[in-house]
């Protein structure tokens, strides 16, 4: 592996003095033989004035495979596709699979989407088309158009041979979808099958009629979980019809469940979005800020709510030092009822048991976790500040906040979840500052009742 | 999709109908039409009673196939393996794929593993015993041995008769690897080349000698992001030499990168372990406890803290209303700069820049959100309480702790990545009470300080 590292880092260094001396035929002899992964790689490094070579030495088909693997984040089509002649670009687009040329038009304007399909040829521009259609992170958005497809009154030798022909630009060959005459589709045979049996035998007899599949409209992460849980390496996707519409290959899934894992981390987090592209600390602060000023503003309202118990605090000063603790315990326990509950909605688990349920079983956990943290926080209160009725009022408020927040960590994503909101957005940081004021109010709402015992 | 959930879920009710009216045959015909996957959950589900019943219908290797598919946390191996007559387990755990079987006997004794292998085929044991020596982790602890190799002094013809014979037994057919005489790697060719090229073409005219592969001790997220990376199937694993030792296939890395991102989540909200089949309170509480315990002590510690200023508290006790303002968002910058500092040291991207400019950087943005949440807190606080002096304390407060805390955030996870250390251990609570602590030393020795200015 490093070597390979290595060699493609020489291979950079051959590429990048090839272009400066404007040698095509060294460019392209290193280029044609790297990795299209490679190729983006070094692609998107370049300065403009070398980007305008490149689109010289390359064929549309050839600049097509680059762009089909320059990173989903890295926004930079626009200018790429406005430094090509037009024609290029518009046949480039027509030669990447449609599910990736889909992935580009979807960051320009309407407009120039339109132009492009004008002038690309209409077989491409057709089965782009219908693709655009698709709401984003369904299954319909990320299909692609370009699978085999046979019919169940052949043998396997004749499928061979419409394998053979279409292999050249399926995006997969190792499943082949048979349909019927309505295009309904009625089974699937994979390649395995087809090498493993006769010649003569009729495809209606090795094939599964068993075939898994998704529904266009179904969520992208719906689609992930299934091909993770049945291994596949691809799924049809069909209307409510049962006809097939396209297929979803499994390096697009492994890319949504990269994707859908790292929104979720970065929700937790309280952060847009962890794009490593982001060098400046500018960059960086100002994806950070807007989550911090509502936090912010969330926080002077918890100020203002133990600016309310100022007389309680100007008799018992002690109080204070508590503050920072029992909010704290709160947004800890809340944190891990909300990352349970965001997971267990991410595996599908809250589908199968009833809101009122998991939100019951969270607050058993609430208690028990509370009862045992409040009994150890009084024995640590009344051994430290000898008070044991201070050590009580820690230990309860401490018992009734964990019970709260443990709840409040897991009901809100739920009812997310129902309402159809995404539950990450229920980030931490938010969650710990809905209990930090749950907290505070329990703990001198309960300061102020018994003060009599604390002076 | 739903359709086929429907489907399952009738054909459960059949399945355990046939399995308490003792009907075989037609518990087989239904079950063996199922996915593995769907036989395995199933399963899981059975009482023992019936899980003894499932031995006796099904051959070893049919209840190898429900094995391979029984999800990893589920921790009941052992259990299903005593249940089970000792020869049908070894026969079984011979019949599965050698990495799958490694999976199951990693949970198990020494002592039962050798004598499973004692009873099992000498081939099938003999692969599993080379598979059991790789570290947890790495690139050899999730590969198989089950691939397909050939010579490459032969036609695409002879290739195709050899894939024929092996795909039975292969757990992927669509690469074949080319080896020389050494067994070292030399090329490898897809399914799809070996279909769409004459069948009297040479191997060594069409293979491609540009192998990517993994070195058998790398770390297994390494492997995961090539493999995304690059959109493959499988992957070679090869030693240090150059031998190949086995592949790794797409479906073990989708689960990979799933444990994974599941593990950085679960981390992140100081959770050991998000586990969807801990269905009671108690073993939910059991996991979170020792977690909140650990911060229940920080917490206590940081109410020492306060309590040293109880002096400066006792004179002016509106301070108080700004500690938690200050320690959330101390937690709240120090989580979101973790969260980036863990997540970049995922993808990567940590090797290519060193510890000292990354921290820089984040200095940079912790002083840019601290300068503009500063000020805004300033302005708010002057405006509440018309106090300036008060403003400008907590205003410098929250720049300072921003600042700090921001660095703490990032720099804690990259000195632990260096020192070889999860950094994802680094959890979001952790970070928070460690920033707790900061701010309050901050606001406080500034509030001592200045005091003269609030009274």
């Amino acid at each position: 592996m490093s070597d390979e590292r290595e060699k493609v880092e020489l291979e950079e260094e051959s590429l990048l003095a090839a272009l400066s001396s404007q040698n095509m035929d060294e460019f392209r002899e290193i280029f044609l033989e790297q990795h299209p992964y490679d190729q983006a790689k070094l692609f998107v490094k370049l300065e403009e004035e070398d980007r305008n070579t490149v689109y010289k030495y390359l064929s549309p088909e050839e600049m097509a495979a680059v762009f089909e693997n320059i990173e989903d984040d890295d926004d930079q089509y626009e200018m790429f596709l406005s430094e090509m002649d037009p024609t290029f670009a518009a046949h480039m687009l027509g030669q990447m699979y449609a599910d990736d040329a889909v992935d580009v038009l979807n960051e320009l304007d309407k407009d120039q989407v339109a132009s492009y399909l004008t002038i690309m040829d209409d077989e491409a521009a057709e089965e782009i088309r219908e693709l655009l259609h698709y709401e984003e992170y369904t299954a319909g958005s990320i299909m692609t158009t370009e699978y085999i497809s046979i019919h169940a009154n052949q043998t396997l030798h004749s499928a061979m041979q419409i394998l053979k022909n279409e292999a050249p630009n399926a995006e997969t060959i190792y499943y082949i979808y048979v349909i019927d005459e309505d295009k309904k589709l009625a089974g699937v045979i994979s390649l395995r099958d087809l090498i493993i049996n006769e010649p003569d035998t009729m495809i209606s007899e090795v094939m599964n009629e068993r075939v898994y599949t998704v529904s266009v409209a179904e969520d992208q992460e719906e689609v992930a979980r299934k091909m993770k849980d049945y291994n596949f390496l691809a799924l049809p996707v069909i209307d409510f019809r049962g006809h097939l519409l396209g297929i979803i290959t499994v390096d697009d899934i492994v890319d949504v469940i990269d994707e859908e894992a790292s929104d979720d981390y970065s929700k937790l987090a309280a952060i847009s979005d962890v794009d490593s592209n982001d060098r400046g600390p500018f960059s960086a602060a100002k994806k950070r800020l807007p989550w911090l000023i509502i936090l912010l503003f969330l926080g002077m309202f918890t100020a203002s709510l133990i600016g309310r118990f100022e007389e309680t605090l100007d008799k018992v000063a002690i109080l204070a030092v508590f503050i920072p603790l029992i909010a704290g315990m709160a947004g800890n326990t809340g944190t891990q009822a909300l990352a349970v509950a965001v997971r267990r909605i991410a595996v599908g688990d809250a589908q199968e048991q009833s809101t009122f349920k998991m939100v019951l079983r969270e607050a058993g956990t609430g208690l028990i976790t509370g009862t045992i943290c409040g009994i150890v926080v009084t024995l640590v209160v009344f051994v430290w500040q000898g008070d044991i009725f201070l050590g009580i009022l820690v230990g309860i408020s401490i018992l009734a906040t964990l019970t709260v927040a443990t709840i409040a960590g897991a009901f809100i994503p739920l009812i997310m979840h129902r309402l159809k909101v995404d539950p990450a957005v229920a980030s931490g940081p938010f969650i710990t500052t809905i209990n930090d004021i749950i907290s505070i109010l329990i703990y001198f709402g309960m300061a102020t009742l018994f003060m009599q015992y604390l002076i």
